[in-house]
């Protein structure tokens, strides 16, 4: 419903002349909430504030966390930002079909994830995202300044805002990420010991049912469903003669 | 037609920073025409090339002139940029509705005039211009970046050009029908041996796995997984001691 309540977060930024400019453009957008992973730069020093001019406000209230689960703490959707085709189920969209994602009013707190400015989300942050997103650029040199994308996104999700009607989704809760990651790790947990993971490849089949998972955008009734099967599927693991 | 026949002109840069920056992300949008008039700055130094990255070429063939008259020459329309509601006879349009204006048939070559970081354009300036285009920003915080304001133009021309088509959409094989429908069988089937389902509440409960899994839209490998757990799962279940 609300761009201010659409957090944006910055994985391992290296340059504070960028997190100065994206604080600056953030607030000319109405966005206010800046999260840091494990930031590589000092985003409170002279290069940043200087970029941010009079959004110094934004950056002083920037909250710096080590890894990006913190950072998604709370967060009903996330969006990651990707410049790469991968071998995913999931595909790229542009910014002006999945922003308004982020707006409906079930899916907020939302977050929109950037990664480092020169090699960007790993697969394993990327899989914390349940919907993907690349800004179209010139095959010719297609890697965007961060920055840049930022300003773009905050734009776009700006833009998004006045026609945010559509309530396709149904107003049932939508499970927070990290009770879909302590299922995850339940589901990870048994898997393995029935033998159909294995701990060399589990971590590379897992993607692949957080994939499926993510894109059915799991509501906190239904994880609890599929969490009573994986306790019930344990206990009879324990009974004998069972089959 | 085409955005590579926009210029990008920018009135007194005093940012070689924001020029580098600039240079960049017209190449990230195909634009390639950098007109400078009287530029406050060392476009071809280290602070703009570090900044252009790979876009070097584009601030070696930029055009520095004097004045702006000088830097629309041949142009058959320009669109001025501003921050300020004036005492005009022109409205201010927002990027959306004016850019496609400059990507007519009949409009090129074209320019897109941006003014000084501090004070933006004169009234005289603002003169030489057709149309005048102001991107929405919030009150609290208004003014844009340079930089932020090229970055946003460039792709929204990008946006408005007619073929934006792009379909990196999965052509992953959704599942047929039929082959979602036996996974369903199959796990309904090991849900009753576990009993976690009673028959008499299977079918209310299966429907909202149904409803879960159809809504991710599973393709034909992931439901090969899904059955391989549950095959797993009854194999361990015959296996004593597992836990």
């Amino acid at each position: 419903m609300n761009v201010s309540e659409v957090k944006i977060i910055l994985v391992e930024p290296g340059g504070a002349l960028n997190v100065g400019s994206i604080a600056r453009v953030m607030k000319n957008f109405a966005l206010h909430q800046l999260v840091l992973v494990n930031p590589q730069c000092d985003y409170l020093g002279e290069e940043a504030t200087r970029m941010a001019v009079h959004a110094k406000d934004v950056l002083e209230s920037a909250v710096s966390v080590a890894t990006l689960p913190q950072a998604l703490q709370g967060c009903k959707r996330a969006i990651a930002t990707t410049a790469r085709t991968r071998d995913f189920n999931s595909p790229l969209q542009s910014p002006r079909e999945v922003l308004p994602w982020l707006l409906e009013a079930s899916a907020q707190p939302a977050a929109l994830i950037f990664g480092r400015e020169d090699r960007g989300l790993s697969n394993e942050e990327l899989n914390y995202a349940q919907k993907f997103m690349r800004i179209p650029t010139d095959a010719g040199y297609a890697s965007l300044n961060l920055a840049s994308a930022v300003a773009i996104s905050c734009y776009e999700l700006a833009q998004s805002q006045p026609h945010t009607v559509e309530t396709n989704i149904d107003d049932k809760e939508i499970a927070s990420l990290e009770v879909v990651e302590a299922y995850y790790k339940q589901l990870e947990s048994l898997l393995l010991s029935i033998e159909y993971l294995y701990p060399h490849t589990a971590s590379s089949r897992m993607e692949k049912f957080r994939q499926l998972y993510n894109r059915a955008q799991l509501q906190t009734q239904e994880v609890a469903m599929l969490r009573g099967i994986l306790r019930q599927m344990q206990w009879a693991l324990t009974q004998p003669g069972k089959s």
